[in-house]
């Protein structure tokens, strides 16, 4: 049991006439990486576990060594109390849709409460049909954009397997970003100019001591300014600081407009 | 411009020391899936631009073609003006960390504003560098099972693009599951068992007329129960009114203990 989720339920995914090998393989990584483990083929080809699909799977072998193989969708799915059918494009059915994150919100809260749920996928050219459809709960759809619809069907796995990770962990919500109004924020470009303006003038005040603890020192001044989050003005401020700095503080013995020690 | 989007500023994708040209196939076909189309490269072998490669974009090649190939980390976000440095593991450093969903959320809004911003990936084997995120203004964090931790390149690409993706859309938020209390779902098993025991009374009742309609007529049927969501319970319910239609409704004629037709 993987110790950063509870112990609910886990979904299992069943990958109906898959035709590519890889795909077996690169589906299993996919759920190895969310933690899940019951993967089910319907009529897959004989020879499906190839050094390919255990190349894609990579490390996942527990997950194919485990792999149950049906004649049919009803029978893979004859122990499951819930099924998720999973669509890249959008079916003219009256039928319960959700989006992947809905579904994944909901059956980690249906494992929760110990209901067996499944994920089912239809063969990688065309999908599943309505027909087989027709055997699910609800329908989980998949927006993509338009122009390039076709999502390859380990990606369609990661991504529900994904959803539903995320319903079962506390992952900490972090702080963010100051906010700005209507003030431009800088450029990458900006902002390394002031790095390097910095850096020539740290390095020129002999401001590292020892070199060999520059490049961490400099890594920790930047992400110092980083979380400052300037705008485009507050970097022009920021050099003015420097400049002043170098130059102002010492105005009676360098002249700021020239950088040259004045004639006594 | 990609019909389902508002016109906002799409963030870019920046592959640092990419090593496997099948990876950079993959991204590009996963950035395709979301409408993405920036794509950089930073330090990539010579020969990155392959036939696996293009085989992997699978029709994305107007995002290959669009590539551009940067010597450092630098000069690939000189333009922009929010780089996100993305990590499977949780960093010791102190910068703002987000989840992949807040990410998404965070830059289709900044997009909405027009602010350049930019995914950068570390390369196969070992993610970013501690000194490279420090380019960055925030670490997106992709959660996964601390047992099987390595994700795929392209499916990281995959994910933040997705998660992106979904905050600039209006996905139609559907209705859900009615509530059972502690009832037990039925299982597909049993609801099968209910679905054939329909069908093969409506065969000796000749409901279908057409034998040609029967598939879609029993398709309608069943995805009308399915939406029923029905328990265990309801289920033998559902099929005693079978029972109660097809035998009892002739208890003169018929005996419903023997189901066959009574002596006069």
């Amino acid at each position: 049991m993987n110790k950063n989720i509870p112990n609910i339920t886990k979904p299992c995914v069943i990958l109906v006439d898959p035709t590519q090998d890889g795909n077996i393989g690169s589906a299993a990584r996919a759920m190895a990486n969310f933690s899940l483990v019951d993967l089910r083929l319907v009529r897959p080809k004989e020879t499906w576990n190839t050094y390919f699909c255990r190349q894609m799977a990579s490390g996942a072998n527990h997950i194919l060594k485990g792999v149950k193989v049906f004649e049919s969708i009803e029978e893979s799915i004859a122990d499951l109390q819930r099924v998720y059918a999973t669509s890249a494009r959008r079916r003219n059915m009256i039928k319960p849709m959700l989006s992947a994150g809905q579904a994944g919100k909901e059956i980690a809260s249906l494992g929760a409460k110990d209901i067996k749920v499944g994920f089912l996928f239809g063969t990688e050219k065309s999908g599943l049909t309505n027909e087989e459809i027709t055997l699910s709960d609800a329908v989980v759809y998949i927006p993509l954009s338009s122009s390039h619809a076709s999502l390859n069907l380990a990606q369609a796995v990661l991504l529900l397997a994904y959803e539903w990770y995320q319903f079962t962990l506390k992952f900490p919500q972090q702080g963010r970003f100051l906010r700005k109004g209507k003030a431009t924020f800088a450029s990458k470009e900006d902002f390394e100019g002031y790095i390097s303006h910095l850096e020539k003038e740290l390095d020129l005040a002999n401001f590292w001591r020892v070199q060999e603890k520059k490049p961490e020192m400099l890594a920790g001044l930047r992400n110092i300014f980083q979380r400052c989050d300037p705008t485009k003005q507050e970097v022009r401020t920021l050099r003015g600081v420097i400049s002043a700095l170098v130059y102002h503080r010492w105005r009676d013995v360098i002249d700021p407009g020239t950088r040259k020690i004045r004639d006594k």
